[in-house]
């Protein structure tokens, strides 16, 4: 009984490990491209596994990039969580906050690119699943984040649902209008020191625009 | 002579009346759709023109999809400019800017889903003229705007080509993220209550961020 229970108990990390290779080689592949083009053998090469498994685990490649945006997103989240229950104003947890998100965007555009396509390209199952694991959890991390703002006299009451909106759309438009960037700033593509410019400005109007004047 | 040229006249005449009839039925199309699959014989019928002369004057669908987003921004960039030269202060422009911005994505939503047509899936040249009719003149008339509100002690500094990114994608991204609003707003699709709430969060939101704490 005990030697069978740990079979079983060996199989499921066994598959733990084949999901999570197979997941790592796809984000690692993803990290080295501007696009989603990455083919099915080409992730069972980097990952060192055969390509059926793919098929096995996750039925086909929008499954398989489901289920590593769902790992980014449970990571994400985690984090966040972590954020809200620091010790400190919700004045600088948003602040961390804003940088956060537009760091991962700069650091790791493949998540936006996987969003994108969920959204565009595949099933309004996938689309729907999206907004159940990124934007529901960021708008209750929101709630509790505006409420503590009020609560210690620095935030003027905002909807957490259009804060979500108004926000992630300034973090993330410079991304997705980098088409327009040899025009406005006579670069090819974000630099480093451009993000960082951008960054502290959403972090600036955002702020000035939640904080209560006199809280500045 | 005279004849001659009132002929030639009437033929630069008779083709511009083409193309702009065959701009208006592509322009009338889309406004009924939610996405951009209008055939070129849909335009024809709509236009009570041959689908050849869609050929002849813009080569391809994705010509004619450029030659409407040039006589959208035209339009658009004209009554910008008339903003600009209001004998009113700089903050209400910014105001009457806005609202302009998310209640032209409210009511025609296609320009949006042409400009992200012309930057994901056309050629670069096309995302370049794109940036060249939309975002250049705008980041213009950013500068002159902000200029006025500094010499009116109303505006803090703020980068024209950074509040261009970060305020079009405020405005913009509940429509880019229509697929979450069942999860976050219980709602299928943004109604006009909706869309009038939001637009004043993003102009409120926006205004605080820009304005000195003294001028609120």
């Amino acid at each position: 009984m005990a030697t069978r229970r740990l079979r079983a108990r060996g199989r499921r990390a066994g598959q733990r490990d084949t999901r999570g290779l197979l997941l790592d080689a796809t984000a690692a592949l993803l990290s080295e491209r501007s696009n989603l083009d990455v083919s099915l053998s080409d992730i069972a090469k980097r990952s060192g596994l055969n390509s059926a498994l793919i098929k096995y685990y996750f039925g086909n490649k929008d499954g398989l990039f489901l289920a590593l945006l769902e790992r980014v997103a449970d990571k994400a989240m985690g984090e966040l969580q972590s954020l809200v229950d620091m010790p400190i104003s919700a004045d600088q947890k948003l602040r961390i906050h804003i940088s956060g998100i537009i760091n991962t965007y700069f650091r790791s555009p493949y998540v936006n690119h996987l969003i994108k396509h969920m959204i565009v390209a595949s099933t309004p199952e996938a689309a729907d699943r999206v907004a159940e694991i990124f934007v529901k959890p960021m708008i209750d991390v929101y709630h509790k984040i505006i409420a503590q703002g009020i609560t210690e006299q620095r935030f003027r009451p905002i909807e957490p649902g259009m804060l979500y909106y108004s926000l992630v759309g300034a973090c993330e438009h410079i991304f997705y209008a980098s088409y327009s960037l040899p025009r406005t700033f006579g670069v090819g593509e974000l630099s480093e020191e451009l993000k960082q410019r951008y960054l502290e400005h959403v972090v600036d109007i955002s702020m000035n625009g939640i904080l209560v004047a006199r809280a500045r």
